[in-house]
């Protein structure tokens, strides 16, 4: 099968965007932009056995590339709109084919975000770069820098699952509805888009969270040139989570494990019910963790006593 | 060195482009685009050993991966604004990286695109994936697939002259000026940006050439639902080329070799006139070499006869 073939095959599907004037198939696909607004671009790669086992199915690593993307675009409380996919295979396997783009075509629906071209190369590790562009009112995008003295800082969703899906894919089979749904948590990862759009003129700053918790919310107020407190025991932990792991992995894991794509954010306290309103309408956990700071380190407490954490993901307990 | 300081270090130079409100550093890029354009998005990666060979020089593979991906641009008549970078190395070598970068910025300078964000990453093979955006009027892109029936075929540059030096590049070192200026044509390739975007409204089909002549005109008729007949005897093939070549290894450079990115367009014979005075304004040959044909194949000729050829890239004389 030659390039032309394949790209027809299994990266040709059409979606109705009528703002997709040429989509895949010429040297570049042509957009008409909705008039009156910025764009927002991203672009991230996906290794195997660097960001994703190689025991991942084809249908996971092909929802999971669109997901990760369309969270960076969530995280500057912009639109997904379009996006390319690079993509280097070291064989051309049909059935993976497919199901990769299964996968990737699900959740370019999920997202309301059209495949409008790319590349398709080949090497020795399957390795996939989307690129990806979403649109936002002009000074509505949330930064990471805008962050200011006393607002608070939030958090979507669980944190933890993911890194706890990674770790049961890798080291056992899910045997259990818990632990299924803690690989699913890794391996569709939902990016949180209604509430990225939804925080526009709300957030002062936001960040997805792909590093682990304590490293994203450190660079977020490193660029706002501040630092913060996180009160460890307020932090979102999901029943299932709870199921399996003790509260030391737990802790590890909401920390340090990133792949959550949860979306952390900060904003003065005056807009508490704002947020509230907003986790409210899309039926998911906002939760309030912590506090940004005139300081430059970001302090962790548990249970009211300070406690030290490193950035290798461990915890010293100092009571 | 970790990702946030090598990007700092390599990838965050300032152009003063006013368009670009948010560049490197942030989830994503937040960008002001011209009101009243489409865009046109495209995306190309370049790995090492496929692409291009180990021994090319870093400086030269930053400066190709920009100007490869502009020329997919030209090709469509837009004008090429911002990219991003997905940047995958086995190690972190600063000396690479610096040239690299430079190389890079050369081009980006030359072709007055900005490097508005993207990733890095770790693997055994350099693989670089460009995202590129550029913007045209709407309604004055070319694509492939609007070749008219007896359009003329043209061609801008010279042929061949890329796929002899990479040629020379693997077998042999440089050891003239005349080889220098092939081994350039191939590591440091010229985008036809003015070129193409002055071809809007003139040319009715056009695409880059970077598959060789032959594979990339079938694919212009094929989008056009069309066939043609090439010259072969037309084809510009430079001086430089001719001194160290015999004819059939030419040829088989020109009509297969690869690498060009030399714009291939279509027009009626009525442009003729205009289409010269684009060669004269931008001091670059635009040669016309061939004719589309309502038929399905693509036909050669060399002196007046027949010639058979496939994709293989070999010749056979028939007379």
């Amino acid at each position: 099968m030659d390039e032309f073939e394949l790209i027809r095959r299994f990266f040709s599907k059409d979606n109705n965007d009528t703002s997709v004037l040429i989509g895949v198939g010429d040297d570049g696909a042509i957009i008409s932009p909705s008039p009156g607004h910025d764009l927002v671009m991203s672009a991230d790669t996906l290794i195997e056995n660097v960001h994703f086992p190689d025991c991942l199915p084809a249908e996971d690593i092909g929802y999971r590339c669109v997901a990760v993307n369309v969270s960076d675009i969530a995280a500057m409380g912009a639109r997904a709109r379009w996006m390319t996919l690079a993509l280097t295979l070291p064989d051309v396997d049909e059935k993976w084919l497919q199901q990769f783009s299964d996968g990737l075509y699900h959740a370019a629906q999920e997202y309301d975000v059209s495949l409008i071209g790319g590349d398709t190369t080949s090497a020795q590790q399957i390795s996939l770069t989307i690129s990806i562009t979403g649109e936002v009112l002009p000074d509505q995008a949330i930064t990471r820098s805008q962050a200011r003295r006393d607002d608070l800082i939030f958090v979507t969703g669980n944190l933890g699952d993911a890194a706890a899906g990674l770790d049961l894919l890798v080291n056992s089979a899910a045997s259990s509805k818990t632990e299924e749904f803690l690989i699913q948590r890794f391996s569709r990862p939902s990016a949180r888009f209604e509430i990225g759009q939804a925080l526009c003129g709300i957030a002062t700053a936001a960040i997805d969270i792909s590093d682990g918790l304590y490293a994203d919310t450190k660079k977020l107020l490193m660029a706002s040139e501040l630092g913060g407190h996180l009160y460890i025991d307020r932090l979102p932990i999901s029943m299932e989570l709870k199921k399996i792991y003790n509260q030391e992995q737990r802790l590890k894991f909401a920390l340090s494990g990133g792949d959550d794509y949860e979306l952390l954010f900060t904003a003065p306290a005056m807009k508490l019910n704002e947020i509230r309103k907003i986790a409210h309408i899309y039926n998911i956990p906002i939760t309030e963790i912590g506090e940004v700071r005139n300081q430059s380190e970001l302090n962790c407490s548990l249970n009211d006593k300070l406690i030290n954490y490193d950035d290798s993901g461990y915890l010293h307990f100092n009571g």
